[in-house]
């Protein structure tokens, strides 16, 4: 039996708690073994929830606890997450995260900080939501070398500028529907300023190619100033806008950049509607490949953070010569 | 140094020997080791080629020699495949192949040899060429109950289906131009008739659902007796017909069948054109994902399959306690 603890009872988090429970024999056939969550971390209380036995506010309830060797980090942000996945780390505790913000600003530290203790350190989850896109990147195209990401990494955007084209909505208006759906929080401008994705993009083009991206060297643009009549003006042209998420590497090195581009109907993205993403990639050998898939969401994200705990209990007790993440060998330091 | 021999030195064979030099530092960063291409098994003769000094037509010097420790097959059939297949676990080899009728035939045999004599049989090449589909569906999607998969899996009947669509083609000057391509073999019913996309939703079922599909129990039927006039009708109704290789698993179990359908226009396959792929999962977890790319080709498959080898060295040395395909471990005697 190996024991998870979970940190933070959110979207995702419940999601990760809830899904271990519904498809745990499956988990448990892939993994090799039963997996269980013993604890969950939230300062809040949930009375009423079917999981609230397991729930604490004290921190030292798990990570004192050697019964438990995973953690999953769905706190978000980089403050309490990056304590507690530094803490783990020194307890000899693996750690999983959806949290993109603390993988894209400390991801070289935590990488080097969970090898030092032998243990890993997965973000499945932070890109993509439930679209497998870190693992294929890592380890599928890993003959390749890789020159070109371009991706449509967020939904709450995507949505909107769907909602735009397809119910002629303003941008305003778009923003709303979003609000009142759930995909966008109430300060927005994470999402339609560009900033997720061009944490999202940062990690993606760090493991392409082998080389720490910093997401605050990418210039980046959102879709606040995008109109209505800018996306009919697209159609006429039989054209869509997207806000485009892309990197290169040629030989002068890693370009990157976030910002609403105008593309041909028949672009592989331009069909990609709502809240869902995709990821482009070309390699020198497989030449284009597309990864699709809701980019967002409880479920979805649960079954990405939960890949990554069966990857961890498949390699237990296994020293790996390489992490599956393997862009921090390559940091200068 | 790890050395690989690579049985049959056609498009595949030659695509991984070239793969493997042209990304040498690449491949051999990402498995923590170098890794160098030792012999190659043909009958033919190659004098003019750049590897003819590795190409040997006795197999006994490949399978007597303990420094080869991985063989690759890109023989196809089932005969001498089948028999190399045997040999080299017997030896201790681990073996990746992109031999789809060997996998969908003799899978659940070979993977329980290979897992006696404690080595590895990969084959993410089988399906999808340069797509990674296999492990996806078996490690990212790993936390799934999957319940259904749709795929174009055959590149040259796409290849004849977008022809007849977009340049008024008959069948019969479809399939000329596939042959003068080089997508369609002189005899093409294997890939016209659907039993290539078959054997390719065999495999990718069985692994979805954890349970052997014997793919001669699929009905199958392939694209020869479409014609122009249907492909126009369907456009008349905002539709493309497209063959489809799909499978579901429900409670009274899983069915599976290769056909021609008609398809809406916005439907995520429709827009999947020329010799490319694209397979659609649905699963509890993730709604649905899809992954897009080119289906064949030799540089694409030889993608795949370097992929299988850098996992295999990765892990070497290394028991796991479970393959990287589970779908043998389910299997009734």
């Amino acid at each position: 039996m190996i024991n998870v603890a979970v940190l933070g009872f959110g979207v995702v988090g419940s999601g990760v708690v809830e899904l271990m429970d519904q498809n745990s024999s499956k988990i448990a056939r892939k993994a090799g073994s039963p997996i269980k969550i013993k604890k969950i971390l939230d300062v809040r209380e949930f009375p009423t929830n079917a999981y609230s036995g397991m729930i604490t506010g004290n921190s030292d309830e798990i990570f004192n606890d050697d019964s438990i060797s995973i953690i999953v980090e769905t706190i978000g942000g980089t403050d309490a997450a990056y304590k507690y996945t530094m803490k783990a780390f020194s307890k000899g505790k693996h750690v999983v995260t959806s949290n993109k913000e603390l993988v894209a600003s400390h991801g070289p530290e935590l990488l080097a900080c969970a090898r030092e203790n032998n243990v890993n350190y997965l973000f499945e989850a932070s890109v993509g939501g439930g679209i497998p896109i870190i693992r294929p990147l890592s380890q599928c195209l890993a003959a390749n070398e890789i020159s070109e990401i371009t991706g449509i990494l967020n939904g709450t955007t995507n949505y909107m500028l769907t909602l735009m084209k397809n119910e002629k909505l303003s941008f305003e208006d778009a923003l709303k529907s979003a609000q009142q759906k759930g995909y966008a929080e109430a300060n927005p401008s994470s999402d339609i300023e560009g900033h997720d994705s061009c944490r999202k993009i940062a990690i993606l083009s760090s493991i392409a190619y082998d080389e720490f991206l910093d997401y605050k060297k990418i210039p980046t643009k959102g879709i606040s100033s995008i109109t209505l009549s800018d996306i009919e003006n697209a159609e006429r042209e039989g054209s869509v806008i997207k806000l485009i998420a892309s990197s290169k590497k040629t030989e002068s090195g890693i370009s990157a950049q976030v910002a609403p581009a105008v593309i041909p109907k028949n672009h592989p993205l331009a069909g990609v509607e709502d809240v869902f993403n995709a990821v482009l990639v070309k390699g020198n050998a497989i030449g284009e490949a597309m990864f699709y898939g809701r980019g967002a969401g409880k479920f979805p994200t649960a079954s990405a953070v939960v890949a990554d705990i069966i990857d961890i209990v498949d390699h237990m007790g296994v020293p790996r010569k390489n992490g599956t993440h393997s862009w921090v060998r390559q940091l200068q330091p």
